[in-house]
């Protein structure tokens, strides 16, 4: 396969034009590392990223007594390295092939010259994650709407225990905060949240006050007796 | 607040830098729009993006017979329009407010404009969507643990069926077929795949052939009496 087909089939890159591909192929380093051997160790210059063509690498921190803690293991297509290289930042962790992998390599300098040349470069990719984020957000939506609700409801019917049917509530941590804990994003909590509302379930009061108007309801979506339309 | 301050709490530019924020605020359109006002329509030149401050905005295409198909209702902090201006495309949707809304829009040749004088601008919004993907791309692993193995080994299954024990598969679509069929990301179903590998149930003999070592094991995943670890 030509250079600029194996460029152009890396999501990260997905939907550039054939000049942005030919660009990346005059920069990019294509690289084979043996199983075992170490890329960039914690606090290491951020001096490019990575994309990997085959095999599979870890990504890990060492604790203070010397025991791995693996963050990821990446595989075919997957980047990595690429958020502290983009943001200008040291490599936060660790990462060694766990076996002979094939991968390509993009200098910062070099990337960081692209950019300033073609613009549109750095347009296109943020289009590229954009697309991947919005279809991204939809599916962790399409996941999330079987359990969020009912979880949702059983913290709201929690919050509001001891006291009167109707009553206003007051969420103790921000929405940010509750998303994760509720193994969910923010967006899909803000459409829950108005879903609940627009079905009579609550009603806000405030950012962080919320009105329990059907209690018996909320309790049946957190026993999952009930679901959300 | 401040509107460096506001454009600072909008997700698609979190962690950009102070002088990052000072740029972006010489250049966004502070604009409110009345309820059932149009914003844009499919068509039109993307001429800039949107980002929510309040309110509610719906995205939707018309069909022949002039019937509106909602493709997203979008809050808070959410962009919309910044696929088709990054990209330099035109809108491919129509965006309607559904309520009183706020919106701050960033016009696309004053926002091309600070991506050309300001290089880090770029890469450091590529490091915030990076960081979000990666985010999310976990999140979605986490949902689809619970239930992906299972629909994947039905799948093996089912192609499996009518064949002798320890024959070989053909997947009779791409990976990034099966995994939206199976309501994941190709990033996942790979570990997913990997993972049968490594206890056992399978083991891939080329791109799409896939020998089934341990057919009862994966009508056990199949039938949810078993999981993966």
């Amino acid at each position: 396969m030509k250079l600029t087909d194996q460029i152009a089939a890396i999501p990260l890159f997905q939907g550039l034009s054939r000049g942005e591909y030919e660009d990346l192929a005059m920069i990019v380093v294509d690289q084979v590392i043996r199983r075992g051997q170490t890329i960039f160790e914690e606090g290491d210059e951020g001096s490019g990223f990575y994309v990997i063509l085959s095999g599979r690498v870890k990504i890990f921190k060492l604790s203070p007594d010397g025991k791995e803690q693996i963050l990821h293991i990446l595989t075919t297509g997957e980047p990595f390295g690429e958020v502290p290289v983009f943001a200008g930042e040291k490599f936060p962790a660790h990462a060694q092939a766990m076996e002979d992998s094939r991968v390509f390599f993009f200098p910062r300098p070099a990337f960081v010259d692209l950019v300033k040349k073609t613009p549109s470069l750095a347009l296109n990719m943020l289009a590229v994650l954009s697309r991947r984020l919005r279809k991204f957000s939809s599916l962790i939506e399409d996941l999330s709407l079987k359990e969020v609700p009912g979880r949702l409801a059983a913290y709201l019917v929690y919050l509001g225990e001891g006291k009167k049917g109707g009553s206003e509530v007051t969420l103790e941590i921000s929405k940010n905060q509750l998303a994760s804990l509720l193994g969910t994003i923010p967006e899909t909590l803000s459409r829950i949240l108005a879903k609940l509302t627009r079905e009579g379930f609550i009603k806000p009061n405030g950012p962080r006050q919320i009105q329990l108007l059907d209690r018996k309801g909320l309790e049946e979506l957190a026993s999952g007796e009930r679901r959300l339309a």
